[in-house]
């Protein structure tokens, strides 16, 4: 893709704090794969496994470990994590407009709320009693806000987003379109006859730098807050249970379920589409494959799966009525065994 | 958490239909867990693995069973089901407003709609021709309500919920961000090249009491409709396809993946993240454990699941290659048992 | 259901291309499965399964292939595809009107747009500047489309949808309520500390005739753009990660989760729940089964599954222990097999 911003490439090495072995005044006028990329790209070479594309590239210029600068066909800014510095790349041709200061006509803001104004209010939102906003932070259209919940500096909420009262953003925190913080968690005692409702009275608190994907739902504690700390990046379709602590730069991959009560360390991932059920621990630097399901506490760091590979149906099949066979089948080797030793 | 409510425990105990052993004058001024409570909170013991923080808890008073008023180091309230009598408990300590009754300005309300003059309409909510809402329900901020829609009494919708045309909600429904109810069931004919759209001429008809998460998506049926019996409880996330019947008091946790036509009895709990195949029974009284695959009708009430447990990856690897080589794994059993019997 | 339109069956013969076995006259008023059907009604046998319900249907009239005519209490329609031609039937009965051209007085609309007079806006939309929607589409209350994003012909966006910046929809595409299409695609460099943003500068292109169900997320490309090919079918809850290529007329059942960097070939079906890992591809014509994960690249077309059946959770407790003793089990069956050999 080419974007309506362009540097030099002596420009992008100071940016980027970055060694350049080429032409300083080469213009860039966006990013690419090494694959994809046009004549004034650049692109970047992570994994190895893609060196074969870096001689053919037609990539201007190209972000990469010292060791690949022979190799590359263009000009080469030399970093020694090619994928952080294309990560700061990608800052500087971001071309979307970061919407301008104001409260746009057609939002609700009640009187009471503290709102700097630097803050941009997006069409249509509605922001209740003692809301306050920090400064630089943008609420999209769309978006409600429930009454005493605190947003922090430089934050943004895109369209749809409701936070529901008494929830506290730190700064830097953005969270996509149609993401619900601080619904109700599900709590019910059962009666014998139905389920009376719990009425949940904690909060959510989430750190300083976390990221939200669309569509995901963090639910209010029961009692104490359901806490997210600091760094932590979530993605789309996730649910967080009430009362959930998600300890500092975990990553959750989308459509992750995470049931109530549950504990999960610093630095761990959580792949696609996994869950962990309710009142467990997980310890720091934890990772769960995709879809596997964490069914008691993790106590050590390590890669953790549950599962099956996947095959063909057919044979599928045949397999899972072995696997509902297999206490059987363990019994009986036991017996052969044993049948085995006494000849 | 301390809230701005306070009774003193011979109100509470007069409220919540309990005895009390200790101080009618004590004031309490929140709830909170045994382990995380403070001088002028009540807190409760359900569970007996938590006894031990009984002893040393700092709650002024503990709703409890009677056999552990001995142990209790302040305060006691004697239920039979101190679980169920927190939940009682909870209700008394919410805190944030109910919405005054009326119209927002910014409403958008068809002129033939019928709406009670004590249900409160949020801002930006928009009423299609022909809904009618019952006395005392709320229809929060951004929420849309279809043509001919039925909303009952005392119902919450909360921001943002979509609401389709002709759907049917009884009395004391709870619906929280961003659910939506009503979309069109998932069905198509396959004509040989593409997929024609089956239209959903069907509705959704949702029961007294019941209570559904954010995000969550429940789909109108085909011919007739979706139906939700009354007291259920669905989480956040959850998915319910065209011409399902969740029958009464039956609980869906999140994140749980329903397809079409699926007959859930009454009573029964489908865990976390769960699925059901299209076109099944599910008896009544039938626990579902978390993330499991209900591939085929189940007849009679129990707890059934599916699935592996979790393990260290580098196990499982060799693991799940062994699962693969089960049918051969059984065969080669087999030819051993019947080398055996011949020696 | 009883529809508020009737036909002849003489009329729906024609309109539907059918040959009408029976009465000209007879007016069908609605829709109605075999078994639920009243007079009036017209039903469909296309699954033989059902050929008991033929024999006692009280429908006025059945789309039939021509060897159930002579079963047929009443009128019959001819089919090679009763299916298809039921799927047909359902369009004429649609009886929730289309909102009337124009832009509702509380949507907020940039002057830059590009918006064909025959467009419906619904209450409260905002569309920010450089929008261009095609003729006969449709843009629900509270959707959001943002800057320089174009929506084709006869679109159809239901109420509370997100369509950020720079989306690309051709003619005919539905979308469902509280979807959103276009959210940065989930990507970060982790530095050794913390994750560093990738910024999302790709899109989302979706083609013709593409319907998508509600609360499902599409994320933008992270330089190139996530593609949905033309015909595919979206069902609701559905996450696709960034720069995914979906092949024309595939099928995504409901809660599906697929990671970045897919590419999905042509006439695939993604069962309910189901997953697939990052980078990889599987080829035309794939079916994978509910909530099964695709962990590598399918290059055959075929049926595949993972995971296990449902059982009693007290014999899967039992069979579980033995699947996490498999890598032992073979072992010993392999040393008793050698052992065997000798003897």
């Amino acid at each position: 893709v080419t974007h309506n911003k362009s540097f030099t490439l002596g420009e992008l090495a100071k940016l980027l704090d970055l060694e350049l072995v080429g032409d300083e005044q080469c213009k860039i006028y966006g990013l690419g794969t090494l694959a994809g990329a046009s004549p004034g790209h650049l692109s970047f070479l992570s994994n190895p496994a893609y060196i074969d594309q870096l001689s053919s590239t037609s990539a201007s210029a190209v972000i990469l470990t010292e060791n690949f600068v022979e190799t590359c066909p263009g000009n080469s800014l030399i970093s020694a994590s090619p994928y952080v510095s294309f990560a700061h790349a990608s800052a500087l041709f971001v071309t979307n407009e970061a919407p301008a200061a104001g409260v746009h006509s057609s939002a609700v803001v009640d009187p009471s709320c503290k709102i700097d104004d630097s803050v941009a209010i997006g069409p249509n939102a509605v922001l209740e009693a003692g809301v306050s906003i920090g400064a630089g932070s943008y609420v999209g259209a769309g978006c409600f806000v429930g009454a005493g919940s605190n947003i922090g500096s430089n934050c943004r909420l895109y369209q749809n987003v409701t936070i529901y009262h008494g929830i506290n953003l730190a700064d830097n925190v953005i969270i996509h379109a149609g993401s619900v913080i601080g619904a109700d968690g599900f709590g019910f005692a059962f009666d014998g006859e139905k389920s009376v409702k719990i009425h949940q009275l904690g909060g959510v608190s989430i750190g300083r730098d976390v990221e939200i994907g669309a569509a995901t739902t963090i639910d209010r504690g029961a009692i104490e807050d359901t806490i997210i700390e600091q760094g932590v990046k979530i993605d789309n379709q996730v649910q967080i249970g009430h009362n959930c602590k998600i300890g500092m730069h975990s990553v959750i991959c989308g459509c992750t379920a995470i049931a109530g009560s549950v504990t999960i360390g610093k630095y761990c991932i959580m792949g696609g589409a996994s869950g962990a059920v309710g009142h467990i621990t997980i310890a720091d630097k934890v990772q769960v494959s995709a879809m596997s399901l964490v069914s008691q506490s993790i106590l050590e760091s390590g890669t953790y799966s549950s599962g099956t590979g996947h095959m063909k149906t057919s044979e599928w099949k045949r397999t899972i009525v072995r696997f509902s066979q297999l206490d059987s089948i363990a019994k009986r080797l036991k017996e052969l065994e044993k049948a085995n030793d006494k000849t």
